[in-house]
């Protein structure tokens, strides 16, 4: 396949998934029809069913876009950098939505549940990783386990997650990621 | 009005709101339709909105209901007790259908929004109070505002009632729930 192409086909799926993306945040999953897609996108349904098998598979490949995003800052600048730009994101709410309709549906569709699984383990391993190499360089409490301190952050960002999505006030929550740095961190000795 | 006669209303709210817990919790707000309220609850419609003006009063009821009987065991025991309980709840789904549901309706409905407010302080005031208790006795951290460390609380919360929402695994998080209650103590002399 000439580059071109691959290129002509990348922007294009990105074209998709960036108005399915606001659409599913607007509407929902269910409110989210093929007619709205269309709109949202500016492509037609030939178009955008070209490039995701249906509409379950198009709101999973966003997910797992977004996933991977969020797995790239931890990798650079670790879990807890993800919730301050979060707080800092002034346009985070598309994304928030769709966060919101994932976590409706993985509740209330176990067969969803399945496929979502298999797809999401790539942030908590991008999490692990980072605080092992935190943990190497002295940074890290070393007196909790590495898989209790990941299970930990991502508690707390599927709160803040909430949180924004609820759209309740966000600006105290500053000192509150403070707290949680400090609490996966080496203690400092007192002076 | 005669004794018996409140307890006799009391009962019949409770009947109520019991029923439409398990409604909101399957259906979500929009699905649970009125004539699944009857079924749910075993009353008319007409019984059913005697006690409560709408649909949507029966919700905030509802919702409110929860924040209470939370409020009542932080006050005793604390925001991580209720967190703990939770864990340990095997029949805790309805609760959580129907907190994930409220999420919704806040992110996506202003109005909602702002009739919500007035009633959530309640937690909020319960867990700061308790915070405090805990500092003049000496259990607290010291170096943190009690504004802050219960935003935090509430915050892990969040992302527990979302987690278990979502039906992730929780059987590693008792560890996860030791971290947090740790965070926010008076940190032991180092031995």
């Amino acid at each position: 396949m000439p580059r071109v192409s691959k290129d002509h086909l990348d922007a294009r799926r990105h074209q998709i998934l960036d108005g399915a993306r606001v659409c599913f945040a607007r509407y929902g999953y269910e409110g989210a029809t093929v007619r709205r897609l269309e709109e949202a996108t500016g492509l037609s349904r030939g178009a955008i069913f070209h490039h995701f098998r249906d509409k379950e598979s198009l709101f999973l490949a966003l997910a797992e876009d977004d996933a991977h995003r969020m797995a790239d800052v931890v990798a650079r600048e670790g879990l807890v950098q993800v919730m301050r730009d979060l707080l800092a994101a002034p346009n985070g709410a598309d994304w928030l939505g769709s966060r919101l309709e994932l976590s409706r549906r993985l509740r209330t569709d176990p067969e969803f549940r399945a496929r979502w699984a298999e797809r999401s383990e790539r942030l908590t391993l991008a999490t692990r990783q980072r605080l092992l190499r935190q943990r190497e360089a002295g940074n890290l409490r070393d007196d909790i386990d590495v898989t209790v301190l990941t299970s930990y952050l991502e508690l707390v960002l599927e709160g803040l997650v909430s949180h924004l999505a609820m759209g309740l006030p966000a600006d105290d929550l500053e000192p509150v990621l403070d707290l949680v740095e400090s609490s996966v961190r080496r203690a400092r000795p007192r002076s």
